[in-house]
C-alpha cells in the first residue's frame, strides 16, 4: 500500500493530468461558471469571487504548474542515511508517504489540482472535501483528474467528498486518514482543530510585520514596504503592519505613506504617528491582530526594537516577520526572539514562498510548528522511517 | 523567546541536573518510597508498580543518560542549508526549538529527568503534568531539575503541574504550548487526541509482528524471537506475535515453542497452528490486538506472505514489523506494503530505539506519522525556519 505505485506510474498519472486538463479546458471553465453565476446570485465577496474564479489564463498556469509537478525531482522512496553498526547492523532513514491525506478547502477549485498532484508526486491518497460554492468546478476537476491517473493508479488515489455533514465524520476516521490540512478562515480552521481526532497542520492567517529600525535607507524601506502591502494585498505573506522606529524623521514617514497612498493602500496609523496625508485613518486595537486580505495597512510608532519585537509576539501569527536594520546586533536580537515560519531581512514579507524559495509547488504556508513550518510541498507530504537490515541479529 | 539561551548555557545546565541529581540522591529515593507504599497500599499493579520504582541502580542510570544528553552534539541554530539565488537572496533553513512542549505522563517519574533534559538540549520550554500515583517522586525530582538550571537558564523552562482537573485545561491553551506529547496508556491518548487544541505527537501502543518466511534458517529464527519477546517482555518493542509460514515443518515450529516455554513464554496459538506442548493454549480474536506487555506470545499460521501483510495490515500499529526470509522479492514486498516506524528484516524488532540508532536519548517511539516516527530525540523536538537575507530585495 505505502509504496505500491512506482515513481513512473506516478510521473506518467501527473503528466496525463495536465493532457486531461487541455482536453477538458472548455468544460472545465463552464461548469466554473455556473458557479460563479451561483455565487453572484448568493452575493458572495468580491475577494471570494476572486478565489472562485478559473479562468482562461488562470487554467493555463495551473496545467502549467501539473508539468511543472511531474518534472520537479522525486521524493519518495529515497534513502537519507545509512550507517552500519560495527555487529553488522545496518540501519538506513527512508523517506515514504505519509498515507492518506485529507484535504479540507474553501472556495478555489484549483485546490483540486495543486493538492492532488503534490499527493500523487508524494505517494499519498488524497481525500478532497471543497466547498459547496465551488461544487461544479470541483466535480469536474476531481473527474478529470481520477480519468487521468486510472491507467497508471488507483483511481481512487483521489476522492472528492461534498455533502455538508461529512466534515465532522471524516476528522473522526483516524484509522483512516493520517493528517488532515485545513485551508481557508480561521473559523474552518478553528473547527477542524476542536474535532479532529487525525492530526492536523494548519495554514493560519498572516498578520505580518515589517520593522523599520532607525537609520535605515528609507527609498530601500519605502520600496519593500510598498511591495509587500501592494503587490498582492488579499495573500497570506503580504504585509498588514508596519512598525516605525521613532527616530524616523517626519519627512520620511511622509514619504513612505504618500508612497503607499499613491498605490491606493488604506493607512491606518497609531495616536503616536503623525501624517497630513488627507486619506489616513486612526487605527483600533482591533486593526493589530487583523489580516485585512485588501490594500489596507496599519502602522505604529516603536521606541525601540524591544517594544517592535514585544508588539510582534503579541499579534503576530508565526507567518512572516520582517525587520529592515543596518545593525548587526538588533537582526540578531529580532532574530533570536521572534518566531516564525520566515524571518526576512531587509526583504519584503511576498518572498515567503515554496517558489521564491526553489522547493517547487507548495500547498499552502504551515504556520503549524510540528512537521512543516512554512512552505509546504511534496517532500513535507512525506515521513521518513527506518529499515533495519541484519543477519540474524538479536539485541543484547 | 526562541533562541534566548546560549548553547553553552543550556549544557552547563543539564551537566548541573546531573550533579544536584546525586547530591538529592537519598531524598529522591526515600520520595520515591512514598509513592511505592501509597501505590501497595492502593494495590496497583506489579507492572505499574515496576514503571513506578526508582532504585539506586536506576538512579545511577538516569545520572548517565543525562550526562549522556549534556555531551550529545547540539541541535539548535544549525544552519541546515543555504542557497544564494541569482539576484543575490540569500535563503537559509535554521533548526529551530519548537517552543513551549506540554508532556502528559503516567507512572514513570523518571520522564520528569529525561524530557526536561531533552527539552533543555533542544531549547524548548516543558510542562510536565505527571500522574498523582508518583506525585512525591516528581515533586522531588522537578525541584531538583529547577534547583540546578536557575543559575543558567529561567527557572520557568521547566514546570509541574499536579491537580487532576488541569489536563482538559492544559489542552486548550494552544496559544502558548505548541506540542502535547503523551505518554501512557491508550486510554490517556485517545484522550488527549479527542480534547486537544494543540497538535499531538503521540506513541501509542506496539503490537509488533515477526513474519518468518519459508526456508529461512530455524535456529536464526528462534534467536530472534526469544530475543524480541523475552528480553524485556514489558517494553513497546517487544513482539506479541509471530506469524508462521505454513510450509514451516512440524518439528522445527516445535522447536521454536519449546524455546520460548523454556523462557518461561505464554503461548497462545491459532487453530492453524499444532504442537504438543503442554502449555500451549489457544487464541482468541482479542489477542490477535493485544499488546501483552508482559511475557506471553500469540502465533498464527498464515499461507503465504500475503496473508501475513494483511494481517499485519490490520492488527499492526505502525511500530515495529520484522520479517525474517532470504527470498529479495519478499523482502521487498513486505517493505512495500507494510507501513511501520521500523521494518525490520532479518533482526529482532527490540532494535527499535534511539539508543540502539545511535540517536541517543529519546523520549519514545513515535508511531504518528506527523512529525516524527520512529525513535524520537532531541532533533525531533525542534523544527525548521526560514531565514531570508536581502539587501532591500522585492518580489518583481
Amino acid at each position: 500500500k505505502i509504496l505500491m505505485a512506482t515513481n513512473s506510474e506516478r510521473k506518467s498519472a501527473i503528466i496525463n493530468i495536465a493532457k486531461k486538463l487541455s482536453e477538458n479546458f472548455e468544460l472545465i471553465i463552464e461548469a466554473n461558471k455556473v458557479d460563479l453565476n451561483l455565487a453572484k446570485e448568493n452575493n458572495l465577496s468580491n475577494s471570494l469571487m476572486d478565489r472562485l474564479e478559473i479562468n482562461e489564463q488562470r487554467l493555463r498556469d495551473l496545467i502549467a504548474s501539473v508539468e511543472e509537478i511531474a518534472n520537479q525531482p522525486e521524493v519518495v522512496g529515497e534513502i537519507l542515511e545509512t550507517t552500519t553498526r560495527d555487529d553488522g547492523l545496518k540501519i538506513s532513514k527512508q523517506r515514504v508517504p505519509i498515507g492518506v491525506i485529507g484535504m479540507i478547502f474553501e472556495s478555489r477549485p484549483n485546490v483540486v489540482i495543486d493538492c492532488s498532484c503534490l499527493a500523487i508526486k508524494s505517494g499519498n491518497c488524497i481525500i478532497l472535501k471543497g466547498g459547496k460554492e465551488a461544487q461544479n468546478s470541483n466535480n469536474i476537476l476531481v473527474e478529470t483528474v481520477r480519468e487521468a491517473i486510472k491507467e497508471f493508479i488507483p483511481i481512487n488515489s483521489v476522492q472528492l467528498i461534498s455533502s455538508r455533514d461529512d466534515v465532522s465524520e471524516l476528522l473522526k476516521q483516524n484509522k483512516y486518514i493520517d493528517v488532515i490540512i485545513p485551508r481557508g478562515g480561521e473559523n474552518l480552521i478553528n473547527f477542524v482543530y476542536k474535532n479532529s481526532l487525525i492530526p492536523v497542520i494548519a495554514h493560519f492567517k498572516g498578520v505580518c510585520h515589517i520593522f523599520i529600525d532607525e537609520c535605515f535607507e528609507i527609498q530601500k524601506a519605502i520600496d519593500i514596504c510598498v511591495n509587500a502591502k501592494t503587490q498582492r494585498p488579499g495573500v497570506c505573506n503580504a504585509v498588514e503592519t508596519v512598525l516605525l522606529h521613532e527616530s524616523i524623521s517626519q519627512e520620511n514617514i511622509e514619504k513612505l505613506l504618500t508612497a503607499l497612498a499613491n498605490k491606493n493602500c488604506e493607512l491606518r496609523i497609531c495616536e503616536n504617528t503623525k501624517s497630513k496625508i488627507a486619506k489616513v485613518k486612526p487605527a483600533t486595537q482591533e486593526d493589530w491582530d487583523t489580516e485585512y486580505l485588501d490594500n489596507i495597512l496599519s502602522l505604529k510608532t516603536v521606541k525601540n526594537i524591544d517594544e517592535a519585537i514585544s508588539h510582534i509576539q503579541k499579534h503576530g501569527s508565526h507567518h512572516t516577520e520582517a525587520i529592515l536594520s543596518n545593525n548587526k546586533e538588533n537582526i540578531q536580537t529580532f532574530m533570536n526572539q521572534v518566531d516564525a515560519s520566515s524571518i526576512m531581512i531587509n526583504a519584503s514579507t511576498r518572498f515567503n514562498d515554496g517558489g521564491e524559495y526553489g522547493l517547487g509547488a507548495e500547498l499552502g504556508i504551515s504556520t503549524t510548528k510540528l512537521h512543516a513550518y512554512g512552505p509546504m510541498g511534496a517532500k513535507e507530504m512525506t515521513t521518513t522511517r527506518f529499515i533495519v537490515e541484519g543477519q540474524g541479529h538479536i539485541r543484547s
